[in-house]
């Protein structure tokens, strides 16, 4: 427990060129960076990974979506049942996302107006409105240590829209400050900008001068290329504070890992383990795996024959696709397993190679193997 | 380990009445009775239980469908990849069935001769063929330590056809010893009758006579009232030899645990607790709780705030029930362990009253809570 005259700095440990390794304080533990964050959508994971599971699988910061709990059961039932850390039994670390990506996303009807955004439910159809001051309100209630500002995530390639969504998303970024009441909860603002250099740079030095305790960039992973990830990353981060965490949303996968913390990204998430694992799909440190493939029919080596998770220390590839074709659900749970392992694993390889100071190294290694 | 000069012997430990709380001696430990095997019907449990769960909610011996696993991915496999155990990762003590429950309640056009059974693939549609020679020699592939006899399951109130498939049982039986090799397995012949005393008193004259190192009893829980099956039971257990452990096929409630054990039986296996899991429903002491009740919508207590589990240790009926609301496979899961749970401390607590002589109020006390 960490004590509160060092509640929400950022300490950095070790760093290599923009990669750092650090520790973010919050009453619910450290977050240990670089870090990947498992994601808990509706306060569980999928794939029926226990939370006795995701600590085996070494998560630290955990994440659960504003969005849907709002929907079901409702921020107000969380609170009463003491919060999302004890509702869903998670005792460390955990951050809720605004519900903009998902409004933005997935709302059906949505509309938008300069105070919030009006949509349908996808569980009843009954009409539903967020505005800054709400998403925060519901954030606040649910509890989690990081809560992220309410933001317009728009489609990546048009400026005039992304022009018109990051101004309204730092207009909204200053209402949900000021809505801001609980003090155990770090608020972090979020970049936009599509893919624009000039709107990331405007949106950088707004969101670094808003002075949150930490940062996020939004609005990446949605269909751009990764070149075009890589030079809004290695803009906005010559941008913002140094001394704050940075945490690139919604993105998960190894090679993107590698390249977010070259250039400087802290935290990631992203729901891609458990969906690949459901998917029949594993991801390994020199790319992916389908587990379907005849190949795998008659082969008794594990997924990854250098992976410590508890499936590769003891099932067969050859068990894991008589599960998949069997249909049985054990299998998306054991891969589930592994791909939350492998990312973590990774990270913490990251994080041990910049205190070594070969990160550098490491990560050239790392994807010069990788078969996308 | 257990050493070869008491392998397959039933030490019965401690008794009460015709209740019995004993140890059967495998190569892959001891079956300690009074027990309950939860089903991992195609070498997986449901629910995405792990093995390594199993082992926490204390079990002890595991079922294995033969029919299944024929099926998909064939014995052959298995046989490959080190045999069940091996595929499956369960190193305690293993049983399989020997499909004849599956062809006769499952199987689409079957057709018996005195041979064996022909019927066709649930799968794809394959004609396939089992006769008591083969079944033997798919449960010897699939290496679990105690396999069953290949035997025909009738409809339980037809006296004409009860008797035909006593008398072909009782043929097939002799087979199956005659066809059994291996010499770490143990083979245990099965009690058939339907509900018909006369059927039954022979059958286990029968069987009793065959001398296998444990019988079965067969085709119960399968249409008849409680009353009937307690009727046989009572007169089958009196037939039967006292030193060979009874195990009663496809019974897992638990107050028919409690009146198995009450009637002499030492072995229990049902797909009940993760199949009610499924369902949203708990299983308690003194009755099932169903989780998506209203009732339990605000409710912070756990399903039973007695009950030693992972799932009643962590988590509310509230966070449950919200899983299953929204459909998230963790509820199934965290239900399973429960269940399962319950089931394993009941025998537990039966094996411990024996133990003390204090089973029969035991029972009597459970029994009269308990509300079915």
């Amino acid at each position: 427990m960490t004590t509160s005259n060092n509640l929400f700095q950022f300490e950095i440990e070790a760093a290599e060129g923009n990669a750092r390794a650090g520790r973010f304080h919050t009453v619910h533990g450290d977050v240990i960076t670089p870090i990947f964050a498992p994601v808990g959508t509706q306060a569980a994971m999928k794939g029926g990974i226990t939370t006795a599971q995701l600590a085996e699988v070494g998560a630290n910061l955990v994440l659960a979506n504003t969005y849907h709990l709002h929907l079901r059961p409702g921020e107000d039932l969380v609170d009463e049942l003491g919060g999302v850390h004890q509702f869903m039994q998670w005792h460390g670390p955990m951050l809720t996302d605004s519900g903009g990506f998902q409004v933005f996303s997935l709302a059906q009807m949505r509309k938008v107006d300069e105070d919030g955004v009006t949509f349908r439910s996808y569980i009843d159809g009954s009409k539903r409105r967020l505005t800054p001051e709400s998403a925060i309100q519901i954030e606040e209630k649910l509890g989690a240590d990081i809560i992220m500002a309410f933001d317009e995530c728009a489609e990546p390639y048009d400026h005039r829209y992304s022009l018109a969504a990051m101004e309204r998303t730092h207009r909204w970024a200053v209402r949900c400050k000021a809505a801001h009441s609980r003090t155990d909860q770090a608020l972090f603002g979020i970049v936009q900008g599509g893919i624009f250099p000039d709107l990331r740079q405007r949106s950088a030095e707004f969101i670094a001068e808003l002075d949150t305790p930490g940062i996020a960039i939004g609005g990446l992973s949605v269909g751009e290329t990764k070149q075009e990830m890589h030079t809004v990353l290695d803009q906005v981060n010559q941008v913002l504070p140094m001394e704050k965490p940075r945490y690139l949303m919604g993105v998960g996968s190894p090679e993107d890992l590698v390249n977010g913390i070259l250039r400087g990204v802290d935290i990631f998430d992203c729901v891609l383990p458990t969906r690949l694992a459901r998917h029949k799909a594993a991801m390994t440190m020199t790319g992916r795996v389908n587990l379907l493939n005849a190949s795998n029919t008659r082969d008794p080596q594990p997924i990854d024959p250098e992976c410590g998770c508890y499936t590769c220390q003891h099932f067969s590839r050859a068990y894991l696709r008589h599960l998949f074709v069997a249909k049985e659900p054990l299998g998306g749970t054991l891969v589930s397993i592994h791909n939350l392992y492998t990312l973590l694993d990774l990270v913490r390889r990251c994080r041990a190679a910049i205190f070594e100071g070969r990160f550098t190294q490491f990560a050239s290694d790392f994807l010069a193997n990788y078969r996308v």
